[in-house]
Parts: structure tokens; C-alpha cells; sequence
């Protein structure tokens, strides 16, 4: 199965998220050997505390052909230019690492440096529940591709 | 305090979504007198289900001065918009009412007559999740008109 990383800062803070994070972990086990890193978050002021999640993030997203950041500051794809997105990289072979930002968000020099970028929209919402959302997607995503009767 | 009311089809799937429900309805109550309206969903092929909901929405959307869908027709706003937007139906005094669709969304003709839309973003998610992302947004846009900490 295709290998995709997804980093993330931090454990969900309550345990209603923490169950509905493992409702999509074991869903996307058909599809996908998902690698889900949670990293420390940082600490101090925001600007340090990035600085550190970012040192972090870095041998992650080296690791990978294609890094991607989920920001607001990345295009809002539908779920269905999403699949298309995530189908080309796959039949590409190219190994994929996702990040989701801590509730401060990234460090602009990473921002920078990580061209390929993804918004879950325009509205904001708490990081951890993003991550449920990215999940969601990810497994909507393959059922795109694979023309399953999840998404209608 | 202001009155909202939101109407939706049935009851969430899973007992984590309904403990996140419950946690966005607590955390409301400080801030609107929500009144959560569960429909039953309509039976039968999709666009005869649709129909039947339409006919369960119309007296709640009726009641209010402002009927809202949320669809993916509707502006996908910022929550800062959304914040200013419910801020200046409120100063107006206008009454409130929200409606989530089934999963088969809503009946077209229901979509012609009612004006006021709003898309929680271009990705498609399950509609006990929107529910869950319509409430968290509801109480966002209340932290953002009141300056509170919540949405930095």
C-alpha cells in the first residue's frame, strides 16, 4: 500500500477527537499505510515555539518528493480536485509527506521554503479538529479514485 | 440572549460525534439560545426524500426573518466574515434560522426559494461532521464579535 506521512503537533485535546481520529485511522488502513507523527509542540513565545516546530517538521518533510503544509495560505481544493491532485503524485510513485500546524500555525520561513501547500477552506478551525478533517478527506479522497459509494 | 435556531436530519452516527456536539452546545449557551432541531430524514429515493425534508424545513424556515442554507452553492466565507455578517443580522434584530441537509443536501425548488446560503468551504464533508464544523464556526463567530481569546 502507498506510504503517506502526515505530521502533526500535539495530542487532541479532548477525547471525543481522540475517537474520531481513530475512526478514520482504521478506515484508511484499506487505502493507505499511513505514518502518523505527532511531534512535541513548541514552547515560549509563538515565534519561538514555531521556530522549534519547524526545526521538528524539517527531517519529515525532507523525507518526502513532496512536502505538503496545510494552510490557509494554500488553495481550497474540492474534495474532488483533491483526489485528481492526490492520484497524479500516486501514479508518479512520488512519496508524499503532509504537516498540520500547531494552533499558531507554521514559521513564515517554512511557509517559505515548502511550495506545495493545501487549505481545508476558508474558515478556520481548531487544529485538532482539522486534523479529523484532513483525515476525512484523505479517505474521501480514495474513494474518489477508487469510485466507491462513499462520496455521492 | 439572541435566539438561533438550526435545524438538521436525524441524529450523528457515532457517539464521538454527539460528545462533540454536546461540547459546541455547552459552549454556546454563553453566548445564543440555540434551539437545535432534529427532522427526521426522508424515506424513499433521493429526490422524493428531498422533498419530504423540504416539506419538514419549511415551517422552521418560515419562522425567521433570515433562512439560511448551508450548501455548497452559498459564499464559502472566512470566519471573520461569517462573524461580521451574523453580527449585522443581529444588530438588526432579524430572527435566525439555519438548516443542514441530509445527506442528499436539499430539494432544488427549496434551494430556488431560499436566498441566503453559506458553504462551510469547497470540500465535501459528512453532514453530521458539518453540523459539528456549523456549530464550532457559530461559536467562533460569537468569540470574534465579543474579541475573546478564542480565535487569534
Amino acid at each position: 500500500m502507498y506510504p503517506i506521512r502526515l505530521a502533526v503537533f500535539g495530542r487532541p485535546k479532548s477525547e471525543p477527537l481522540r475517537l474520531l481520529e481513530g475512526h478514520y485511522r482504521d478506515l484508511l488502513k484499506s487505502c493507505v499505510r499511513l505514518d502518523l507523527l505527532e511531534l512535541a509542540e513548541g514552547r515560549g513565545e509563538p515565534g519561538r515555539a514555531l521556530k522549534e516546530e519547524a526545526a521538528r517538521l524539517g527531517p519529515v518533510l525532507q523525507s518526502a518528493r513532496c512536502p505538503v503544509l496545510l494552510c490557509p495560505e494554500g488553495p481550497a481544493r474540492t474534495s474532488e480536485t483533491f483526489a485528481a491532485w492526490l492520484g497524479a503524485r500516486m501514479d508518479r510513485g512520488e512519496s508524499l509527506a503532509f504537516a498540520i500546524g500547531s494552533s499558531h500555525g507554521f514559521d513564515p520561513a517554512l511557509k517559505e521554503a515548502v511550495k506545495e501547500k493545501l487549505s481545508l477552506g476558508p474558515m478556520t478551525f481548531p487544529h485538532d479538529l482539522a486534523r479529523i478533517l484532513f483525515l476525512e478527506q484523505l479517505y474521501r479522497a480514495f474513494q474518489i479514485l477508487r469510485g466507491g459509494p462513499y462520496h455521492k
